[in-house]
């Protein structure tokens, strides 16, 4: 009995060191494919220098749409299909321009950019008095006598002392997406907005603001100013709180049309009712082309089912890359997919997204039970030789969260955050700012973790089985 | 007894907690200070921008040696002073010039730069048949008959597989090291080197060659030639082996001149004879600034000395940023200092060089023995919240190795590496393609080592004081 079981013991260390080196091999597959035989540098350079940037319901998403369907279509797929799904369409117009006034006819230009969602100025502009605050609260105190008629600027910068710097996005978001809203009713004509930048530089940042339930008759115009010219005007009221600053935009927001999510699948061989998503956001802002944001998500979730395949790996589970229109400012496509989802009865286990950037992937933020996040722990040690050491718990991507369920384990690639917000929602966020390696080691440690979950499924849905 | 066990072990507990949490409010200090109120990216930028490429021996070689001794004099150190050292003085000449002739009077230019420490060509340029190889040991294999009076081209690319980019480098540079030399043998009138990128570009990559004991009339000229080039230059020859390659060189070694190394130092306040050193190299490559090899590990040693005294930290130890000269070509400042402290009896318990780029850093390499390895894991915790991860053995610097001795711990500073060699000794190794934060970051990373290691000593010299 002894002996019988020492040898089962035995055996189970034998299989488990067999498994454990089939994993390292299939990983090591996944990686060196991805940087010897990657797709995702080339459809990224197509998608961000032959189309650009993509606003939902502008020529260009659609081009998108196009564009990923068609290569998606060519990479031998069971399946890629459109999911239709109506979006907002806002257009900036033409180019906004602004400046400080310190007395009649002494002005300096400054680089702004309306917000998205932000309705425009009188076709004259508007000129005002200016208010800075660092936030939102101040609004009380200041109250209606001091802010009626004038423009309020939002002056918080993002904290630099947040080694993630997207904290220190969420840190100062609130003043862009409801600064206007919040101004608006104590009387203020406009609000002006720090970009979300860590660094000091001449790029206004664009994003999407809400006006809540203000009364269309009632809403402020938004823009966001650069940083530098968020300083210098700060500097110039500090010398002359009396200064006026003009700004002249004329964004509008126009029917909803319709557009698409891109989907493609790999049926699987054992447990096709089981749906592992991967995926990215195919829309971005107008400003830039949308490379870190979310052009490199886009690429890597479709080079994640090529890659998945490498050294002749067939997946159990269905693996569905899913890329989602319009993040930016609805969130439409999100939702879309998750609704359909749920009326079909579809049984999602994994969903991935990568939705923070090409840089040199650190990790994945995971939202899900204990077990199954001690679970992708346990795989910890497959992913050291990669330099993969971040598995962070909450957070995952905002496309994802609304197919949240208990039995699901949701999760987000977590690249090296320092850079990103150079580019966001900026003009500067082009394709020469992405790393081909980079961007091909995101899309790897995606690959692996998408194996992993296929392989072995998740806590839960083994459960269910079991 | 019991008892006085217990509270004794108690006691050791809460000492231990209150450290811990002392020594995570420090570094949580230094990394403030740097992401706040840090010097490295304007000293950096003066270095860049300001000065420019510090090739050994030249003018601005000399301009970096006045200017970073300037700011060391002016952020109150005890002591600041150079240290006298001969550098070989190789000066490039009037830019190269090389093209494909694929038929006579047919041609195409392609990007070449001279190996540091190559002789010239023949006034005239030098024209040939080309024989492409995969690395030195094909030579033998080819024999004299193959290539007497032919250019022998180098093109074993860097392994794109490899995650560290530095392994890829090592695995490829002994054809630019030693290519020349090792083709003199065989009667090869020249060698041509493909450039030590991972990218496909135009940039050739310069970086140092020997000729070994090859007597001066015997030697050929070596040139690197771009990624971008030498694949065109791979195909052309696949279609034709006939073709013909000129190029065209006219730099030159003259004799040794005068330099400095760059010193300053804290005075330790209880074991000053205990010397931390931190530092990177003045001198760089000529084709661009040196941002990333290595202005920017100059700029981060000399924070560390402002970094560290951040809360008011007194050092224990005395605490050196050594500024190197000529690691490029001669490693003359590191050999010169390791002398000199060696006649002067000096005692180094650790020394930590950065020299791997400004980029997000990830950890460090350490060189030292177990125990002292053990004990700079012991302090992984409080690097964490950093994502400071890698501790890895092996490697450091090499201005600090010639200090190699069993009672010193060698550190480097591992920065992440994917795009280090797309700068490195090239044209494009400029001050824009730096981070501000992911420089700073690497900073304080090197300063909360430094601050553990001299609060807490080495493992061996406390023995020694025990």
């Amino acid at each position: 009995m002894k002996l019988r079981l020492l040898l089962s013991l035995l055996a189970l260390i034998v299989l488990e060191v067999y498994a454990q080196s089939d994993d390292e091999k299939q990983l090591r597959a996944i990686y060196d494919m991805a940087l010897t035989n990657g797709k995702a540098y080339d459809w990224l350079n197509h998608l961000s220098n032959q189309i650009g940037g993509r606003l939902s319901g502008s020529v260009q998403a659609q081009q998108a749409v196009d564009y990923t369907k068609r290569q998606l279509d060519s990479i031998g797929l069971d399946r890629v299909w459109l999911q239709p799904v109506r979006v907002p369409k806002w257009v900036r117009g033409t180019p906004e321009f602004a400046y400080i006034e310190t007395k009649p006819g002494i002005t300096t230009n400054v680089p702004i950019c309306a917000l998205g969602g932000s309705v425009a100025t009188p076709d004259v502009g508007l000129k005002a008095n200016i208010v800075e605050v660092q936030g939102i609260e101040e609004l009380a105190t200041l109250g209606k006598e001091k802010l009626q008629g004038k423009i309020v600027f939002y002056n918080r910068p993002m904290d630099p002392t947040l080694i993630n710097t997207f904290q220190a996005y969420s840190g100062c978001v609130d003043q862009r997406y409801s600064g206007a809203a919040e101004a608006g009713k104590y009387g203020a004509a406009g609000v002006i907005v720090r970009s979300m930048n860590l660094r000091l530089d001449d790029y206004p940042h664009a994003g999407a603001m809400s006006y809540g339930d203000t009364p269309e008759d009632q809403r402020i115009p938004a823009a966001a100013i650069s940083t530098k010219a968020a300083e210098l005007l700060s500097t110039t009221l500090k010398l002359n709180p009396d200064i006026k600053f003009y700004f002249k935009q004329n964004c509008k927001q126009l029917p909803d049309v319709e557009s698409y999510n891109v989907i493609g699948e790999i049926r699987g061989s054992q447990f096709p009712n089981e749906i592992i998503l991967v995926g990215g956001h195919l829309d971005s802002w107008d400003l830039g082309d949308g490379t870190h944001d979310d052009g490199a998500g886009v690429v890597q979730s479709m080079d994640v089912l090529r890659l998945i395949r490498a050294n002749g790996y067939r997946p159990k589970r269905t693996l569905r890359v899913v890329l989602f229109m319009n993040e930016e400012n609805g969130l439409r496509g999100g939702k879309k997919y998750a609704e359909v989802a749920k009326s079909k009865g579809e049984t999602h286990v994994f969903a991935l997204e990568s939705d923070a950037g090409g840089f040199t992937p650190r990790g994945f933020s995971l939202d899900c039970s204990d077990e199954n996040y001690a679970q992708v722990l346990g795989w910890k040690s497959l992913f050291e030789p990669y330099l993969i050491h971040m598995f962070v718990r909450n957070g995952s991507g905002a496309d994802i969260n609304p197919l949240k369920d208990e039995n699901l384990v949701l999760a987000g690639l977590r690249p090296d955050s320092q850079r990103y917000f150079d580019h966001h929602h900026s003009e500067n966020d082009t394709f020469e700012h992405v790393n081909k390696r980079e961007l091909e080691l995101g899309a790897a440690t995606m690959a692996s973790l998408v194996y992993l979950m296929d392989k072995y499924g998740t806590v839960r849905s083994d459960k269910v089985k079991g």
